[in-house]
């Protein structure tokens, strides 16, 4: 590989997750490296770009996203500054991997849809990076190979140990809700036609006011059930579980059981992965090298489109009016341009 | 153990269900002898009882239940004739085990409910065998024990490999949803307060117009939710599996992995228990054993009362209804008497 | 079932496993009832009594054997006292259920053989309950449906949280060892060949002197290979697991994983069965209804005979004196009457 | 990261393993790319060379080395040619990563460790990738945090489906053996003290004259125990599992469950993960990206060493050794230089 055609990246937002993605890229990633990052914490940013070789912090995201010595952008920014960010980008013909959410309103999400479909090829690829995890790929595999048949049900589980404290009922459709969205969007290729959100009996160490545990009843336009649990402060660990229940048989993924050990007295087990990071920072890995294969391909994206955060948020929208009725809500999609 | 207060039982009605009883007493469970047996194919009683010391065919149930030589009585005849029988088991003061359901309707049970406890002391039990069942018994000791803190939601799967064919779409929730059911309000010790039938796309290898899998959404009276997934011709296996997660974590049961083979090229795995004979066959047996010692003892019921039967019926009621409308359906229980 | 073939046990030794198969026939097994119990602590024996209807306490072993009142003897006593009683047994033509051992060398259980040969029916089962328990009945179908082809290698494992003070390294082999002796005549159908123990690090928990754990190694008549890891003093709980390697494929049994719970944060997992009383209990009562039943029939026996039981003497003598040397011992077998 | 100090590799030996290595580095591997292939087939060298920017062919391995466009060596040649290459590498003080094994005897393995030895920091690392693995690092993690106390024994289960037809006895015992030693040596940070081979029953299906399964037992220096079981030829899959058993508890890695399926009538189960690429494709992948990091760090290795190698030679030239006579072998190790 000449050095010529590295990938010349700007991330934007280091938070946790925008440095991990900065760390990725310099550490494990073949063919990309850093060359700006910028944060709203301006030290933050100098304070990393000072610890890799050629890159530098600049100030103003939309100077990062415009810098001749970028080629491609991360977004891990606040959702709230996507929509400008993103239309930046569009506007460079720069190709952009955007953390969920897309945008944070439907409008807007389906606004950036159109807008990058008046261009010739696409430049935005979203976040969702359960579709580049091992079962995951190896699910929808078992689901494409027709063992199980026609799905016609899947049961979803997404449990936290704890959220921040800004979170609240609404986050919880918004945050945590997405993603087994995406993955029923990923795992069917199809659409979700309505959303229900039931509210047991809510747990005592959730935040004042704050509705969890959670029950999501989605059913797809072709009428394919799916249930999720969002329980979001168990005090346990980071639990994701999918059952996908076809015509011909079922598959499970996710009980979590690599090491099994019986130490104490009288008990066995083992132990859950801690966070999203541990137990999907492969996947990460692998997102992010195939978004850099992508670009340098000049086909910029390789996973989930504009399209795909667009129909996300319009989802979670409807299950978030859900939240205060229990009743059912009907998903309205625009056109697909 | 003297000969003379060895419990003496009829049992009336040898279908499958019926003659695994028989065997069961007879062979199985100590304390008891089957003495009398009926069922409305004579030839069939006739056959069994003549392989068995000291036990008569009788051919009206009525007077089975009546004869001299019959302590206690063990229904194993269709619902539609349990009211009759169980009204001459309360006039002759003769404890019985009820196979489901106490009766077909839920205003009939009602009665039944009051009639009996207009005695001084109960005389039907009911034959909800799964809480006779180890890893039943396990959830609800570690329910019961606190460890899981409050129970706020419970997933339920209860899959069959296929049904009879006179199975409709309200049999899958009076005949399979009744034991999560009654496996809620045990666990639970609560009350429903309301039922949702949810109707997924339907599974082609259905009979022509039943609806299956459906989802049922329960909820409780303080608020617990509860999710079943009822999928009655999966053509797999006999799966029955619980999840209760509480305020302090979550425990399943059902994961049926007692033997681990791996011999066919590139795969491992088990085998599933065919049926609810194999799956629930010592829960049966308990539960006789149990019900036996406790007619012996004078305390005649040591498991499901009529109540439970009738409160199994009213929540079964509210769902068939629901599932005409794919609303919420509140369950209306008379005070208990 | 009349009253007059219901069939009268003397159970002697009433100590833990005694006590047990007292309760065991009182309460669980179907057409048998204890009549006469025996202990050399004679309170105990006469405290268990009266507790039974129509059973008597009589102090000397031989008596009870003898006496009138008993059809059939259930030996629980210390193992040095079997074959002064076994003799009494087959003196006087009583079916007896002798747990292990057989006698405590290998010597007299040969003449034991060889005595109960010369009559005409075999009157001698030995209690090795594990040929009753579900996962071993169900590998061993596995074995001899052919599924995994001949095998060829089995690996077992044989902890126990502890052991009572008086055990000794040799006791590790009788004790202990002989069961998954059994287990292998059991499922491979074959005698036992040599035994090879090595001793490794020794567990610091473990007695003054206690070697422990110990590593058997067996080897087949045809060639097999066994390996057993007896650790007796883990602290964690009971563990037995076996697995069986054949030609096309492996299974095991074991893993001990019906209920999984997540609570402590960080963790997922379950309790293990605390003791042989809780993992085999249901071995247990299979084993005495079957026997009972056999010995109603006629035909005495139905499970391990005298010879499963010497042989397994011989096996454990060989395996004690490898104990000494490291070095694999050959097991001589006398020819089989 | 300036493209200056990217480090140029040479990849020696171009097959299936080879291969990997380029394909890895040239699309995983962050600051590493290839420069140089050579393969005894050249046209094979050729033409992955001709698919990779920058990289070139070079017909002499010795050349290669040497070349002036190389900083650092992947050997993945025959271990007949890895003597002469190391050599050559230490020569010109390039770091190299080695496949296993080291060389193919002891003695040279032995002179090689002293060559390196005599300089001031260390060029060798050896392909023991397990130690790379996500389960034996967190096995390895348990291990050191004494949570399981001190070990005593270790149980290991080493399956392949299939073999080339060049396999013999002796190479399980090289071959795969090998591997179960360095985890022997990784986990237990100790040597192997001797080495005995058991010899069961042949698997008909083995080639001609190859005996397998095979038993290996370990010693270690300070006693621990560990049995391997070796069965190249199961025709199942590839299957690595491995059980630690300490004073306080024991863990097990290796069941290989992510992905549970039922669908085959009355079945459940899922795939084994055919071979090793598959098993441990990601370990091979930070094992690379770790030492690229350690040699552009100019430390040079991170991971194991050529006395690792060494030792393991060691250990199995002991073990082949005792499959001729089925007896211990002591192994014999030089001091450390």
């Amino acid at each position: 590989m000449s050095d010529s055609n590295e990938l010349r990246v700007a991330v934007l937002g280091v938070g946790v997750m925008g440095a991990d993605h900065v760390t990725r890229i310099t550490s494990r990633i073949s063919g990309a490296r850093v060359t700006v990052v910028n944060d709203y914490v301006t030290e933050k940013a100098e304070q990393i770009a000072s610890q890799i070789d050629g890159c530098r912090a600049i100030v103003d995201p939309l100077d990062a996203i415009a810098d001749a010595d970028v080629d491609a952008v991360v977004l891990a920014t606040p959702g709230s500054t996507h929509e400008k960010q993103l239309l930046a980008c569009l506007e460079h013909g720069k190709p952009v991997m955007c953390e969920k959410p897309l945008t944070t309103d439907v409008a807007t999400s389906l606004d950036i849809v159109r807008r990058e479909a008046a261009l010739d090829r696409p430049l935005i690829q979203v976040g969702f990076m359960r579709r580049f995890d091992d079962e995951y790929m190896r699910l929808k595999a078992l689901l494409d190979g027709g063992e199980l048949g026609r799905p016609l049900v899947m049961h979803c589980v997404h449990r936290n140990a704890g959220v921040p404290s800004y979170f609240d009922s609404s986050l919880i459709v918004k945050d945590s809700l997405v993603h087994e969205v995406d993955v029923t969007r990923f795992l069917f290729d199809e659409e979700i036609a309505s959303v229900q959100i039931v509210t047991p009996l809510s747990n005592p160490a959730a935040p004042e006011g704050v509705i969890d545990p959670q029950i999501a009843i989605l059913r797809t336009v072709s009428g394919k059930h799916v249930d999720v649990e969002l329980f979001v402060t168990t005090g346990v660990a980071y639990e994701v579980r999918t059952e996908v229940v076809g015509e011909l048989g079922s598959a499970m993924i996710g009980l979590d059981v690599s090491l099994i050990r019986k130490s104490a007295p009288g008990t066995w087990g083992g132990h859950i992965t801690p966070g999203f990071r541990e137990r999907f920072g492969r996947a990460y890995d692998t997102e992010i090298q195939r978004w850099v294969d992508a670009v340098r391909a000049g086909i910029n994206i390789d996973g989930p489109s504009a399209w795909d955060g667009y129909a996300a948020a319009a989802v979670c929208a409807a299950g978030v009016e859900s939240l205060h009725t229990g009743l059912p809500v009907d998903v309205q999609l625009a056109e697909r341009p």
